[in-house]
């Protein structure tokens, strides 16, 4: 049994990756109520708090990040800096801070989404992030020191909260949560490192 | 005969891209002395101030961007902002505005680098952004207006740079800038858009 900060456990991508960890000790954090620890993606000293916080951990999983939705031309310099500072460094720091806390062998699973490999209008913020995560946890990986592992998890539009994105995403085909959750499992459970997993029908 | 602004062309790979660019009208722009246009990558105004006294145009290509090295564990805030400022957003708000000042059927061309592709040490920041732009290009090519076409040219190191960046990049087979002029004019020149130009040996 490992113990796993599971970060956005109450969000509908959070709650797939539930369905993976079922043997584990999960700790949940997130920035609303209802987390057995707050924290702010956006804020380094928030996550170095979480950590400390928590104490002992073998895995970070995240499914959180904040992406605003508009096309290039509408999209303002607020609206990217808001999608870079969440998704993108959010992400990014989860793993430089962890770093200093995270025990041998340990694993980091962060989250993009399919819109980097299907694009649709209005999403460029949120593939361009994706893109730069999937990116940066298959380079970064070759640096990581004591055993500890990255992966991300790129999963395309779930089932559960089809009827909220259904109607951007004409022609994708939803996969049920349980099936992204196996892809956390994946992650945290086996050796791979470096790989981009995607989860697509 | 086109006019085509190259931004950073007095650098190696602003002069790489010059020998695919022979048979337009070159527009040279960039931050330090010796330029038609100063501009500054990081200020939207700036790049705005660029478009205006240059006038009608159609096509941009860029071959600037500042990145900052180190180990993950030891790239500071201010290099990530430097680097994802520049080469990331900078490279998005030169499309972004560009778009309210290029010809119909214009095209942009950013830079990327091989990096993301072939990692190696102290080179995540780069890696990260040059994975971010090359997502960038590929999905927002979709939404262009007016026959606007966007492509990234991805080289691996030049022979011209070879003394520079040698040492860090063992392994790595060094280009003539003359061949990586070819992704700039096939970009330029093409029918081409949402492509990745990768030029590697």
């Amino acid at each position: 049994m490992k113990t796993v900060i599971l970060i956005g456990a109450n969000g509908t991508m959070g709650k797939a990756a539930l369905t993976g960890l079922g043997k584990h000790k999960v700790i949940t954090a997130g920035r609303s109520k209802g987390y057995d620890f707050n924290v702010d993606l956006t804020d380094e000293n928030s996550i170095a708090e979480l950590y400390k916080a928590v104490g002992e951990f073998d895995a970070v999983v995240n499914t959180a990040g904040m992406c605003k939705y508009a096309n290039l031309k509408d999209m303002t310099t607020e609206q990217w800096s808001t999608t870079v500072n969440s998704k993108m460094m959010g992400q990014i720091n989860l793993v430089k801070i962890g770093l200093d806390y995270i025990k041998d062998n340990g694993s980091f699973t962060l989250i993009t989404g399919i819109l980097n490999k299907k694009p649709i209008p209005t999403a460029i913020a949120d593939a361009t992030t994706s893109g730069a995560i999937d990116t940066f946890v298959q380079c970064v990986a070759h640096e990581l020191p004591r055993g500890i592992r990255i992966n991300s998890v790129n999963p395309t539009v779930l089932e559960e909260a089809w009827e909220v994105y259904g109607e951007m995403m004409p022609g994708f085909q939803p996969v049920p949560g349980a099936l992204v959750g196996k892809a956390f499992e994946r992650s945290v459970d086996g050796f791979i490192t470096g790989q981009v997993l995607v989860v697509d029908a």
